[in-house]
C-alpha cells in the first residue's frame, strides 16, 4: 500500500490469467510450442541426465552451474542445516497421530521452523545486506524440506525420524531417511533426476503463490508456507499421487485400454495425467522420465506400473491425442521405486522448493507489490437498511 | 495442470500486474477514483457505523445483509466453533517462548488447526455437497482467528488463552480474551467498526494469495495460512504496526511537523500510511476511523495519538498531498485503545479472514487454476558443461 498513482483498469483478463505474462523472470523457459524447458539457459535434459539435484539448486540461485569447489561448499551448507530441531518433531507427532495429511504437516513444520531462525525477523526490514541474510535463510529451508518430509512420514508410521548422512546427496538422504536403508546407485540417480526435473517452472501456481506473498516483502517462511498449500491442490501437485491412485485401481497391465476407455465414454471424462496449460506438444519432462524409468524397471525387475503406464498413455494418444505430462511419469518413477503415494506430493514441494526459494529471491531483489484488481460483477450500489427493518 | 489448449503468451503485464483485473468477484467493489468501498453493493459507512462484524460477515458470504433470525443463527455457529483444541496451545507455547511474531504464531497455529478438522480432507475433492462443507469449515476458521491472536500474544506473555463469553460479540470478545476485561460499550464499537472497514478490498495481495492458492482446488487451511503469511510483509498488514511505531518515535504532537519535515528531506523519503495503489483520493476507510477515533477520544479522554495523527496528516497533505489511507487511522484509533502495536497486524488478519474466506468459497464456486506466465529475461539457450570441466 505504499504506491501513489493510480492506473486505469485494463480490460478483464483471460480467466485464470491465463497466457498472461504477470513478471519477469531469469530462471526457466518454458517453450510449450516446442516442448522445451530450460533453466537458466541450460535444457534440462543434461542437467536431470548429466548432473545433480544439488547442481540444479545452485544454478537456479546463482544463475550458473558450479565448480567442484562451489558445488562442495554449497553441499556443505546444505548438510550443516539440515538438522530438524527435535521441538518440531514433538509439534509434528501429535498432529501425524490425528491423520494429519503429510502435505499438512510439512507446511505447519516449515511454519514452526521459522521461530528457530534467528535471522528471519531481519530479511523483513529494509536493511542492508538483507539479500546476503536471505540467502542463508533459503539454505535453512531448502536443507530441512527432505528430512521434513521423511520424518514427518515416519511419525505418521509411529517410527521416529532418522538422521542424515553427511556422505550422501539430497536425493540419497531423501531416501535413507525415508527407509533406513541407503538407496542403491540407480535407485539415488532416478530419484535424484527426478528432484531436478521438477525443480521449477515460471510462474506455475505455487511458485506465483510464493511471489505474490514474498513481494509485500513478507519473509521466506511465509512464501513457502503458502506455496506448499497451494501445490497440494488436486489441480497441481496431487496429481501425481493421483496417477499413482489410478494405476493401482486398473491393477493389471491387461486391463489398461479397458479402463481408458470407460473414464472417456463418461461425460467430460479425463485420465490423470495428460494435457498441460503450457504444453502443446509432449511435455519434455514426461519424455526424460519415461526414459529413465524404462532404463529403472528394465534394471529393477518391477515394470508393472512402467508397462501399464505405456499402455495408458498409447490409448490416451490413439483416442484424444493427448500427451502425457510430468505427472504421469513421475507416477510411474515412484511407484516403481517402491514409494507410497502419500508421499509423491511431498516430494514434489522438496524439488520445487528450489525454484520457490529462487523466485522469492529473485523477487525480493527487484520488488513490486503484486496486487491486481477483480472484475466487480455482484450487486450495484444499494442502500444500507437497519437490522431491525429487515 | 488439466487444461488442454494452449493460448499464446500476451505482452508483459504492467509490474505487480498494477491496473491488471486478473478475476471476476461479486464482493467488495472499490471506486478509486471517487475514494467509495461497497461490500455487495452496501456502501460501508452505515456497514460500519450501523452495522457489527457478524453482520458484515454474514453479508460477505451469502452475498445479502441478514434478518434477526439468520444473525442469531450465524452467531450461535461462530459460537460453536470458538474454542481453540488445548493441543493448539501445548504446540504455540515453545513457539512463543523463542519469541516467534504474532503473526507467525497465527499462521502456525491456522495450519496446525487443520488437523482438528474431520470435513477438511473431503473439501479437497470433487464431492457433492463440497460447498456446504466447505462453508463449515470456513466457519470453524472464522470463529477461531480472534481467539487464536489473544491466546497467542497471551502466551507470549507467559499468560494462559482465555476462553470466550458466548453473549459477547467478536469484537467484544477479542478485546475481553486480550485483556481478561469485558470491553466498554464505546470501545467495543469502534473496534467493531473497525472490523468491518478490513474485512474485504477487492484484490489486494492477501486475497489475491489466498485465491491463487485454493484455485489448485486446495483446502481453506491452505488458503489462509497462506493469506496470513502475505498480510505479514510490511507493504501489505504491516504497515499499520509501522505506523505506529512513527507516531510512538513522534512522541509528542508538537513534534509531528518536524518529524514529517525531516523525512521528506530525505531522498525517496516516505511518511507510513499514506497513498494506496488504488485510491487516488482518501481511502473512506480512512474517513470513517478518523471521524469514530475523534469521537473515541473525545469520550476516552486520551487524544494524544489522534491529534498527533491529525498533524501528521495536515503536513503530508499541505508537503505532498498525499491522503491517509486505513492503516494511517486505525493505528490511532489502536493505539487509543490502548493495543500493542504488535498486535495490529493480527487484528487486521482477523478482521480480513472473513473476505478471504469469501474469496475462497467464490474462487471453488467456479473455479480456474490461476497459473499466468513469466516473460523470461535470463540467458539464452546454452550447451550444458560436465562438471569436471567447469
Amino acid at each position: 500500500m505504499t504506491t501513489q498513482a493510480q492506473t486505469p483498469a485494463s480490460p478483464a483478463s483471460p480467466a485464470g490469467l491465463e497466457g498472461v505474462t504477470a513478471g519477469n523472470s531469469s530462471l526457466s523457459r518454458v517453450d510449450g510450442t516446442a516442448g522445451h524447458l530450460y533453466y537458466c539457459g541450460y535444457p534440462i535434459e543434461p542437467l536431470a541426465e548429466a548432473g545433480t539435484f544439488e547442481e540444479c539448486v545452485y544454478l537456479l540461485w546463482n544463475g550458473e552451474l558450479p565448480n567442484a569447489a562451489q558445488l562442495a561448499e554449497m553441499k556443505a551448507q546444505l548438510t550443516a542445516d539440515e538438522k530438524v530441531p527435535t521441538e518440531i518433531w514433538d509439534l509434528l507427532r501429535p498432529l501425524a497421530a490425528r491423520n494429519m495429511s503429510l502435505m499438512d504437516l510439512l507446511r505447519t513444520g516449515v511454519s514452526a521452523l521459522a521461530a528457530f531462525d534467528d535471522e528471519v525477523a531481519t530479511t523483513r526490514e529494509d536493511v542492508d545486506g538483507r539479500m546476503e541474510i536471505e540467502r542463508r535463510v533459503a539454505n535453512r529451508v531448502m536443507a530441512k524440506m527432505g528430512p521434513l518430509v521423511t520424518g514427518a512420514y515416519r511419525l505418521q508410521k509411529g517410527q521416529e525420524p532418522l538422521a542424515t548422512k553427511a556422505e550422501l546427496s539430497m536425493a540419497g538422504n531423501f531416501l535413507y531417511t525415508l527407509t533406513g536403508e541407503v538407496p542403491g546407485e540407480y535407485e539415488e540417480r532416478i530419484f535424484d533426476a527426478a528432484l531436478t526435473l521438477h525443480a521449477d517452472h515460471g510462474f506455475n501456481a505455487s511458485t506465483f503463490a510464493a511471489r505474490v506473498t514474498s513481494a509485500t516483502e513478507s519473509d521466506i517462511y511465509c512464501a513457502i508456507t503458502a506455496a506448499i498449500g497451494c501445490l497440494a491442490g488436486r489441480l497441481h501437485g496431487g496429481a501425481n499421487m493421483r496417477v499413482m491412485r489410478m494405476l493401482e485401481e486398473i491393477g493389471e497391465v491387461e486391463n489398461a485400454e479397458a479402463f481408458v476407455d470407460a473414464i472417456l465414454a463418461k461425460p467430460k471424462g479425463r485420465v490423470m495425467g495428460f494435457g498441460h496449460r503450457v504444453y502443446k506438444v509432449e511435455d519434455p519432462r514426461a519424455t526424460v522420465l519415461r526414459r529413465m524409468a524404462d532404463e529403472l524397471t528394465k534394471s529393477s525387475g518391477n515394470a508393472k506400473w512402467f508397462q501399464m503406464s505405456r499402455k495408458v498413455e498409447d490409448r490416451v494418444k490413439e483416442r484424444k491425442g493427448l500427451a502425457p505430462n510430468v505427472d504421469f511419469y513421475s507416477a510411474s518413477v515412484y511407484g516403481s521405486l517402491g514409494l507410497d503415494p502419500e508421499i509423491f506430493t511431498p516430494i514434489f514441494a522438496v524439488s520445487r522448493a528450489s525454484g520457490w526459494l529462487a523466485h522469492v529471491l529473485e523477487q525480493h531483489a527487484d520488488n513490486r507489490l503484486i496486487r491486481p484488481r477483480a472484475n466487480y460483477i455482484g450487486s450495484p450500489e444499494r442502500a444500507h437498511v437497519p437490522l431491525a427493518q429487515r
